[in-house]
């Protein structure tokens, strides 16, 4: 049956990416209301997909924002295991569109790689997991119980799942959800992630004069705004690169020596990251590892400014108004909440009374660990060995993901985090691109993974 | 003579403005390449009026940016003076558009006042002067020989005029310039403008990774390139509102006991700024009273932020670069070249090495200081005195008018400076208007002033 499955992947491959393609022309971005029909598209789309692979009780439910898809199939018996399998169907927005060498939403294979916003993130995966299901369901069905929760709201931080998952625990009970919107390190370097930052999203708006001013007849007795948000902004981090918000690091869980053992283990140098990000030098607490500060420390990031004339050429204008996005990424156990009360207490000291502030919080969530050694953690494990003939590294990782702390806090229940994205795939930015072989890969490690589980 | 003059004037009232409103809705922005082609109309337009006036030796003529409209009329005799009359026909970007209570390029009255982009700077004040002159001309000719010189790029730092001048001394010959562009500060208040601040613009570009990242993947190892932008630009002034550039301070003049005087003279409290700007205080060097700091001390302004993500909503990036606008306002005896070194001077010692900057000089003038007892100066304080019935104020401004220092330079002539423009006209913002009864008195004024030369 392993193997049947397997052939049966291998011999649909082009028909499996021709679909992913089609899925990858739908502009599901979430955070932009003129999208709202697109989103909708999205869903019906995947509702299709999941009722042809076989699944049951196919449904699109409404949230107060972007609908959830659900699914499922339970006839393995009361004995197997029930696998919540969680996805998106969003994306971010593709902006600099001009950046794109094919545009955003006409999938293209390009070498190896297949170019489209969503294609890691995480489109690409959702369909791993659908043709892993698929090429199971064709040669003798599941041997454990599933249910699909596909959500429209992963990239603006799933902002009314955890109220759908409240609203629904006895429709979603299940023994433990795969998640994989978290990626691997490389093509040959396979991971199971076992913890994920938090995040906290604001909008930072400084207002001056009413309106704009001719910084001549005016400039020299006027705070400027655009240079007070500056100087706010500049303020939120000392010399060293730590956060200076009253109590930020208070509930910062400090490291084990086992979990710098285990960082320490981690192939990431100086280097790896360098040339992934062709910046000049890397930069951040100097009493932390490059991955330690991307894994178990908080950061605070600007995300967005602007503020007066950004056109070609001058404007000699003294702005009315400055605003920044600006983000903190969370580690366990800080809230968003407190979060927040320190932005605003910072603010109420430093904020000049010359200028009017006001902070805006978009979304957020908490960090979340997840145990390393659970039943369903160890199956996956051995599927990657299986296919990939190494080991998966283990590893803490900088990014959100805010449905693993609602199951945990709603369901009690853990996930197990992995994907076939890698860390170059360049999510969130122009010419996103999904690895095909280690995708080819990922679904062959999805079948072994769920024969594993039985 | 001049009865008839200012009679013609008032009968033909309803004519000037309908060619003012004609004038206005050239969008004759000199910043924008787009707008290329209504440059070269605005300036056709103009080069008719003369024409139409009875000007002579009407030219279009070329520099390096937009062209210079100039004519003559030169038969007053030798005796009598030489009157170069100044303007620009260019105006500023209309941005942010949705601002505007009506089109900007659509000159619309309302209650007393014209709104549109470039009523108050100039195309307001350039009409004033050749309807003054036309007033005159239709009635009995000029007592004083006069010379037009209405440029197209006072708007982007007048680029090209001063090798224009350089290239036209014998042409431009005159005995001083009227520049009708420093405005007064009120509708009962008239005033004479004897110094103008100069100006140095600025691009500042901060570059971090090769492209916009993920923020949950790589916040806390990159130096954020708008934290890195915000740090540079919250470090350009101290706590004091004093601009830190090294040896920014050197080459100001330091006000005498007269100079503080004539500030101390002008109805201009803190209050009259608080109601103009509608800020919420007031800021700058606590040693020198804002009309001080205004019209004689150097600014330090941010006239645009840019980076990253600005749209509605979130999007978790960690930007590639950012960008900010930067200019000095310069008093005597600063120079834009020394500014720029000072400004480089500043980056090179606080510029961090994990990010890389560029800095662009857009364009700059000095600052000019100019006589207050010349016979001109009289003659338009006299025919202030005769419209409104009350003696100028005198003072030094903020703004910038390359043209003044250029003159000075290159023909060793004085500008006359004023205008009937009033401080609340909001030049450069959103709803720029002119105050129909002050734009009236000033073509009234400008003929008395023609007559009390001669």
């Amino acid at each position: 049956m392993l193997k049947e499955a397997l052939d049966y992947a291998h011999q649909n491959h082009e028909r499996f990416l021709n679909e992913l393609k089609d899925f990858l022309t739908i502009p599901s971005i979430s955070t932009d209301p003129e999208h709202k029909q697109d989103m909708q598209r999205g869903a019906e789309w995947l509702a299709g997909q999941l009722r042809e692979i076989g699944m049951e009780n196919v449904q699109i439910l409404p949230t107060a924002g972007h609908p959830v898809v659900y699914g499922d199939w339970l006839h393995a018996g009361k004995m197997a295991p029930t696998v919540m399998v969680y996805g998106h169907y969003d994306v971010q927005p593709p902006d600099p569109l001009e950046l794109w060498q094919t545009p955003p939403f006409e999938a293209e294979v390009r070498g190896d790689n297949l170019y489209a916003r969503g294609s890691a993130d995480m489109k690409g995966q959702v369909m791993a997991s659908l043709k892993a299901v698929e090429s199971i369901m064709k040669n003798g069905g599941l041997p454990v119980n599933i249910k699909w929760l596909i959500e429209g709201e992963e990239e603006i931080g799933s902002q009314h799942l955890d109220e759908f998952i409240k609203d629904h625990t006895e429709l979603l009970k299940c023994d433990f959800c795969l998640n994989t919107d978290a990626g691997i390190i490389a093509a040959d370097k396979p991971a199971i992630t076992t913890g994920l930052r938090g995040l906290a999203y604001y909008e930072l708006k400084v207002y001056g004069p009413a309106k704009d001013l001719h910084s001549g007849l005016y400039g020299g007795i006027i705070h400027n705004p655009a240079q007070a948000l500056a100087e706010l902004i500049a303020g939120m981090h000392d010399k060293k690169g730590r956060i200076t918000l009253p109590g930020f690091y208070d509930n910062v869980r400090k490291l084990s020596k086992k979990d710098r053992k285990e960082f320490a283990r981690l192939p990431l140098k100086k280097k790896t990251y360098l040339e992934q990000t062709g910046a000049p030098g890397l930069w951040g607490e100097p009493d932390f590892t490059p991955p330690e500060r991307l894994g178990a420390r908080p950061t605070l990031e600007v995300n967005g400014l602007l503020s007066g004339f950004t056109g070609p050429g001058s404007k000699t204008v003294l702005p009315a108004w400055a605003m920044a996005k600006i983000s903190c990424r969370l580690v366990p156990d800080q809230t968003p909440k407190e979060t927040t009360k320190q932005l605003v207490k910072y603010l109420k000291t430093h904020a000049p009374k010359d200028i009017r502030w006001e902070l805006t919080f978009i979304h957020g969530a908490g960090a979340a660990l997840v145990s390393s050694d659970s039943a369903a953690v160890m199956a996956l494990s051995e599927a990657f060995k299986a296919v990939w003939g190494t080991e998966p590294y283990f590893r803490r990782e900088g990014g959100s993901i805010g449905v693993v702390v609602q199951l945990q806090q709603r369901l009690g229940v853990d996930s197990v985090l992995s994907g076939f994205a890698l860390e170059d795939c360049d999510a969130h930015s122009p010419n996103e691109k999904l690895h095909l072989p280690t995708w080819d890969r990922g679904i062959d490690t999805l079948i072994h993974f769920f024969y594993k589980l039985a």
